[in-house]
């Protein structure tokens, strides 16, 4: 494959530039005869909108999707579903100016590197905007994955260094509907101000900021994920790592068990079931029924107004000043992403595990 | 596919189980006409082998690969090659108290619910030993990716955290030839001493330890890597994930770009090329041509010699202690481990990149 | 992969129903800087639509085709092409009557069967509809094709049995551009004038007729397929089997050799290289650098206009006549689709081989 | 995927060749819990084996098959499983004068022209010695889809142009159980005789016959096989076509229909169900519930013993006399490879089957 399919059943190819005409997704292999309203699909997409937090851009794309197959009064039919978001706010002309630079933090230079050329126009394909096709794609997967029990939720769980406190927060049992109530995702309230104090000031320096978001998997069963190679940390890892900002990922206890003893970090049992979960949900790769829990680590957008160094195309230095319409931090916006991208590991998963059993 | 096999051109499918007659790994898609003679191999797998530290078990295996197929008069012929290690020192008495309970931090519990039956004897595939097949492929893959110029090494960064003094160590030009002198290969030797002493302190409570790993790829070319889900970093990512004692991974300055700025992240450039490398080498997932830098963090060995509290398949509860030849830890042995997946990851993205140029 | 997607590297996955609001391809693999022009996709489906012969229905789509993403100032990019026909001319109250019988030799049964519904409009995704994504993807895999020096033409080789005249028709050096000069993609006038007039006997009748179509690769460079299963006449054959209506794939001379000699089959060489090519082209699955040979044969049409013995899904016994806008037989205008499926199966294995060569 | 592994769930990779140490194959996907024995497996290799028939070898590989994972206490545990055939009776001298000389209808030529070299002994790779591990993992693919109900049988259709009486013999309702009785898997015994004796003309000769086999699929449910490109008879087609001395592939009534009404093909149903099967049990590509019915079109064997023109590495004509040990005719030896072939198309759509299903 050439890198633009996710899936081994439940496999979706995305397409679209940036400033083309549209964006779009195709999901091959969803089951027949599963309820999809185009709603449902808009839904997702609007949350993946700038928002009227002081994270966002004024890009004003409506990201309104079409369903151009695969469904047949209401429902799956077990062929392609074809999805279509036109591009209707697309201002190439910004980029005019930059169209031999290679902005530094971008894929300009190693896009051209690689392709011998490339489409200048806000970035092409290693643009931002190519995530519209993976939220799409996964409103699709969220409908099979809950169909077998699972539901996924993301959060902001730091941003600038700014983190939630999770364990005050979880011990109140309906924390995690906090998270859509906020317009960066976040289900601590008091940090989620000091993170739009931080927004701000960090916008008007010209500057932006990283983040990290957690991404929780409820009801999952056991027995999804493959041992070796595919196991289902590993293809979470990759889902998530190909989301572009992304530059590390956790799985449970993550990083921390690097420095721990074995007795702490194992998950004993009793007659209930595990008794804690630093593992986050998988062991050998398969899931054990627990929530899998999962950390990304986002890089600061690299559209900065500051001025910066760097090359153009035939080498000469420059300095450029990166104008357009950009956010602030990936994060809100990038929730949705992470969760999409879950969705997708999930529903592949969930299908190769029903092909699996006898 | 179903998850004993890695890549898209050079493929590589592993079998065998810890206490089975043998584990073997074919690799279709090498390119034909490559020097490829069976030492080649033996010395990796001999790099993998319990050594002499503090850290290792007492498990003697030799370790003997053979090449059945794929190579005619010391040339790859372009077919299918299989490499056969065989079991020699498998002792699955020391397993028969243990076949019916879930041992904690093992993939017996995942294992049972995925395939309702397991083969109990050392793991059976979820063992550690199963990367024998994996080290035995990365030597064929180093073999191609060097060929094209690059050069894997991986190293010891901390154990249960003690950290090597990055900073200090690599003022020295040769400081990545330490790490062969080292049975930890840990390129510090003083920080090497700490983590032997540290590690026989554990092994003597009856304990584990965690610890880190670094990757690093030197000589890379720059446009490996596709865009959107097949990106180059997300391709390692999994590669690396789906090592079993993996609970993070990190490209570049990894989870510390999540609490800066992005006039501090983003990596300038002038007429010599990157003045930095914050990204490690890959940015839009794909190379630019300068080092990848990965770290991996490793959980402590689950099989610890303290009491732990478990059950067993009918769900009575059981107190269990893990007999049988283990390491302390996971570091050094799986250095090597690491190694062999970012070859298997970076050979097959080599071949890809050679389909896509004109 | 759920089947609607073709290649390894050159990957094709098609969507769209018969009466959906349009169908569709999107290529992932392309090289980048093939200078790309939409016309060129145009034409090839100029070609596909129903034509001036007798054999053609009144279905007037026009099927414009449109380029959303991968190409930029006239030259692919790299990333994924996607392309879309909309559907303009359904007519979907057509098949009002028919949406709950079976209509023999169609898919309605067996669809049915496999997703427990149905979009019966127009055969839905079973429709030859369908074929319209392959013959614009295939206008793109012939670029990167004939940039390798190959060029593929089809042809009708008989209808309802009559047949061309292969041997004197091949005496004329020029006999292939015949094939273009002709409405039935025949290039021996007589024989075309036979078929018309059989055909225009058979609508007549309200029945259809089968037909053999010949496809010709020349230029084809030796050294393409891979060993065993991904044979070049391995995937040549599945990719022809693929079309709906084809029951039988011959390779070179075919059915025939079942019957002859070792000594009549085997093509002998001298220094010119080989002296005939009952292989048609492929030895072991591998180009010989001769001309490729294929011959598909298509079952009539099962629309037919007599009344037809048959059931509904619950099972009643149902006589239908078959109304609608109907070919009275598949060739001419599988012929572009039989170029199409063997220039998206000879683009991915040239891709393949570029991998492989050191 | 580099053309030794068929499959996108139940996974084959075969590797090995003619004159190494062993070949084998490795399943990945096959689901736990089956019962297999090293004997089922066995028994198919000695059916494979030459027999006491005219048209055999007299190489005598005793094809001893040994399971070398993926099984434990009897039955399959989910995991890899490993298949290995030492190769006992390798006789590479016969070979030493042809290194360098292209054997007129073997794969020297284009494996040449492929990989740069080539492994000469006994044809390597590409020798028919392959389809011992496509043989040993057909019968573990057996037990997968023998569990779904579903029994395939090959047998011989015609050698040299004999061809048995299918419409005399279908009339016994027994008549599949004669395969087995006989040598040849000629369910006609008194065209298995003439068959016989035509073989043995030719031996004498020095001369080599074609054949053709015909396969058959009980008990196969409706609904395998998926739209589009990956049809159950595109697929079987691809499966069939990669045994490397079949030339032509049909379905059903296959090259018949294209001479055909629409009105005779189609196949009408009543409340029974089909009334007839032209198509042979596949429709839109997926299986309708009826018996499969398959025909492949054999190729006289190439190594003859009258002398050919060919030329060698350097250009240089040369006439040559094939030695060693060859069969006068690839049928029988080539029923059991073609069982194995649609036995591993069927098991793994059936396998893609139970993921789809709601």
């Amino acid at each position: 494959m050439s890198g633009n399919t996710w899936g081994t059943l439940f496999c979706t190819t995305t397409w679209g530039e940036s400033h083309g005409p549209a964006l779009g997704a195709v999901i091959d292999g969803c089951p027949a005869g599963i309820e999809l309203a185009v709603e449902e699909i808009q839904r997702e997409l609007d949350r993946r909108r700038p928002s009227a937090s002081a994270a966002s851009t004024s890009r004003a794309e409506k990201d309104r999707v079409e369903i151009l197959s695969g469904v047949f009064e209401g429902q799956t039919t077990g062929t392609p579903i074809s999805l279509l978001v036109a591009n209707a706010d697309a201002q190439s002309s910004h980029y005019e100016d930059l169209k031999d630079v290679f902005r530094p933090g971008h894929g300009d230079y190693t896009y051209w590197k690689k392709y011998g050329m490339r489409d200048w126009r806000g970035g092409g394909r290693a643009s931002g905007r190519e995530t519209v096709a993976r939220v799409a794609a996964g409103a699709v997967a969220r409908k099979v994955v809950r169909a077998a029990g699972m539901e996924v939720t993301a959060y902001t769980h730091s941003i600038g260094g700014i983190e939630i406190s999770s364990k005050a927060l979880k011990q109140d049992p309906h924390w995690l509907e906090k998270v859509r109530e906020n317009s960066l995702y976040c289900p601590d309230s008091q940090a989620s101000a000091a993170m739009e104090e931080r927004l701000s000031a960090v916008r008007k320096e010209g500057d932006t900021l990283g983040g990290v978001v957690e991404i929780l998997v409820r009801g999952c069963p056991a027995g999804l994920g493959e041992p070796v190679f595919d196991k289902m940390d590993a293809d979470l890892a990759k889902a998530l790592m190909s989301i572009g900002t992304v530059k590390a990922v956790e799985v449970g206890d993550g990083c921390e068990v690097a420095s721990k003893k074995g007795s702490e970090v194992n998950d004993p049992m009793d007659a209930e079931g595990f008794v804690k979960n630093s593992a986050g949900g998988i062991l050998a790769g398969i899931t054990t029924g627990q929530d899998i829990v999962l950390r990304v680590y986002c890089k600061p957008i690299p559209s900065i107004a500051l001025p910066q160094q760097t090359v153009d195309e035939s080498g000469r230095q420059r300095s450029i000043q990166v104008v357009g319409r950009h956010d602030v931090c990936v994060i809100p916006r990038i929730v949705p992403v992470c969760e999409a991208m879950v969705l997708l590991a999930l529903a592949d998963h969930w299908l190769r595990r029903k092909a699996g059993v006898r």
